[in-house]
């Protein structure tokens, strides 16, 4: 096995200058719950998976008790309108754990990409604000000064010096590597508290997908996952202030 | 030398479809030390060995005072009996340091594995519960989902959702690697607090292989070791009782 | 992609035995600050970069709203005058994170410095004391015994077993590994608190390198940076002495 | 340059079967003492020297204002006596930082070892007792049984057991991959508190050294060093039991 190993699942699909877009775990899991969610909702069909070495090493279970060896997946769908392009829709268990395995994850996944046609790309995550925050905006960077403008037209929003230390992992550098080998694309970045999985902001970041793409998906999964969150967010800080209070409690009987 | 080398000691062992049975160091010492009774026990015959540059660079001192570099290493045992299997038998003094190291050594127990005709696997390990139990129960995944039924009726049993972070290391590696070659393979994980080294989740790791192979082993041993690992457990919770009484004592005094 | 890759930027420059002049993000960011000045202030034009899969997976966003993949970058600057040399320059986000990494880059550096003809190389850094300093010094070590005469004739200064843990990252690898390929060098060392980035001791720095390259360079901007640092650095102070005046006043009502 | 990179400094000396003597840093620094004293007292000549990606990304600074690159050196001695041996002696600034750093630069020390003619090792090390010792004894540990017996005569000193964790680092590695390339090797552990560089010790394993040499060395310059290190560490005792005694002071006032 090389230290990253891609291999296709069946034939390869024929596509259509097909869109790639990526959501892979990170801060909120904003992108991979977008991807996700997407996947599902258009039923698109899993046709290439990636192994690295630089992944933990590591299995997860399945329901029936059988064993997965974690990777990434490529997932393919062809457009049903005319106003609809080809998507490859990539998620995955892990990034790369070490600087050098994320170059070489990213490089995989362009190289998979160039092989069915992509040369586009929307690459999903989050934005780590450290404090709550009602309406998540979704902030972009592009490869192309143009592609910034056509983005604001679809909602996002570009502030200048954000985010201040730039973008880390996958969804950053495959813009990055993306842009010298030939690729446009677009990160959009979802803003979130980034304490918990966040499919408030996942739910905003798909609203512009969806414009940009022409498809139609059904946000109720997420919204439903959005207030089971929300909740489990509430009971968090509902113990928090009683601890709290407990302990100035206790300080005053101090004085 | 090669990132991770093996060597043959001798002849390649020439064997009937082996079963490889892997039990390297981990959680409870559990795989480890329910391999090398087995290899104690049918006394099989070492074959091969490995090095790697991601084991630690460090020699053993044997009882003779030489030395002894880390390695993993492979024993061969010929069946006796018509319901039984050769064996290969893997033990070592480490798993990989780093994942990239995990991946490589994996790759070539697989090699190795292969090169002597085995496509069939038992990987032991043990599920850290971090609280005591009576009577271990041994867990099970599996490369295919029939196997999971086959497996039940040895003992084992199967719990969704359980380990709930997969499995981590060479023992669910194996499986999963394994399966992308084509090998078919169970994972068994005795129970066990993870404190202490666990002869007695090794040895009900052991009944369920008995079963599997046919083979009669004399389990005493283990046994004799587990009252021993129960005794130091005793004393030390006994110590550690005591100091927290003696805390508490303190405590009382500063009232 | 290569581990450490390089490509040139439209035509390989024709340049006549250039010097290399290196500063890259080290302690007080002396290096990167003076060199990346130098660039303004001559105008120096960018012909190759570098990057590595031992730099962090990033890329940082431009004000326009586009991406810039974390990297190296080498500029030149063709001589005006008979007593002048020609240039080559170079600055970048990051130096390797590993030792490996380290080692790469400075080939990297070394590999296309030679393609262009340089043989001779002044490297630039800081000294970090600890403390602050009225007047920085500069520091100098050298690949060659002579060197280090011509040196202190430019101002800088050379103290016995000064720094004592000798010089550790890319300017003094590239003394080091530029050696052992018939390279010249000297590694110019601004003393430095280590505390901000500290343009005064950029400035010492390039005051030196003036001599040496016979070219004017327009200080002021650096001077400017300078105060306003030695501003921030006085209100740090003051937020300092007045938080521990406060601690000292709430020990008193202990009494 | 390679990983690892080992060149010879003019001509590749001819030798008759030499020992190799190794002594790198590790605990007391005692192997690098030992080795270091025995190349200045028999006035042994460089011959070669090896760099590598392993080693920090530093250059010390000489006395003269020149860099000198970290690096690993050997010398070689030729035999005046009848009963004497060629030596060639290898100590150095740095081991391997990484496991896998490790292995590649043993395997480098082999290769040049074999280039000269070696098949025979001595390497010196300290072991950490983590108290103060009055007379350090030298334990041993051998790639073949017989050479135990050997050592013993020489007032080396075998325990069974000890070290328990067995050697960790380029003198055990020498030994543990000479040993499957045909070195026969033994391994000296001069017993060591371990806090401070210990010249004691690295005399206590030279005086076995000697015997097993012929060699007469004169080790008045390691028992100087060695009444230096006693008066800094009384010192040091000094200074802590004092800070100890006004800490009882000061817990004496609250009472």
């Amino acid at each position: 096995m090389e230290y990253v190993e891609a291999r296709f699942i069946g034939k390869k699909p024929k596509l259509n200058k097909p869109l790639l877009i990526e959501g892979l775990p990170g801060i909120g899991n904003v992108g991979k719950l977008a991807v996700e969610h997407l996947i599902d909702n258009v039923k698109a069909v899993k046709f290439a998976e990636i192994h690295s070495k630089d992944f933990p090493p590591q299995v997860f279970i399945n329901t029936d008790g059988t064993i997965k060896l974690v990777n990434n997946e490529f997932f393919y769908w062809e457009a049903k309108k005319r106003n609809q392009r080809d998507l490859i829709l990539l998620t995955g268990d892990y990034q790369g754990l070490s600087s050098q395995g994320q170059y070489e994850l990213v490089e995989k996944i362009l190289d998979i990409s160039e092989e069915v046609g992509a040369k586009e790309m929307y690459t999903l995550g989050g934005y780590g604000l450290g404090h709550e925050i009602e309406e998540p905006k979704v902030l972009c960077a592009t490869t192309d000064k143009n592609l910034v403008k056509q983005m604001k037209k679809f909602g996002a929003v570009f502030k200048k010096n954000e985010p201040g230390g730039g973008i880390v992992g996958a969804s950053g550098l495959l813009l990055g590597l993306g842009k010298l080998r030939g690729f446009k694309g677009v990160c959009f970045m979802g803003e979130t508290p980034g304490y918990l999985v966040d499919p408030k902001s996942a739910k905003a970041v798909l609203k512009i997908i969806m414009k940009i793409t022409n498809i139609d998906i059904n946000l109720s999964a997420l919204e439903k996952k959005a207030r089971e969150i929300e909740s489990i967010a509430h009971q968090l800080k509902e113990m928090e202030s009683m601890s709290s209070k407990e302990k100035s409690d206790e300080l005053k009987y101090i004085g």
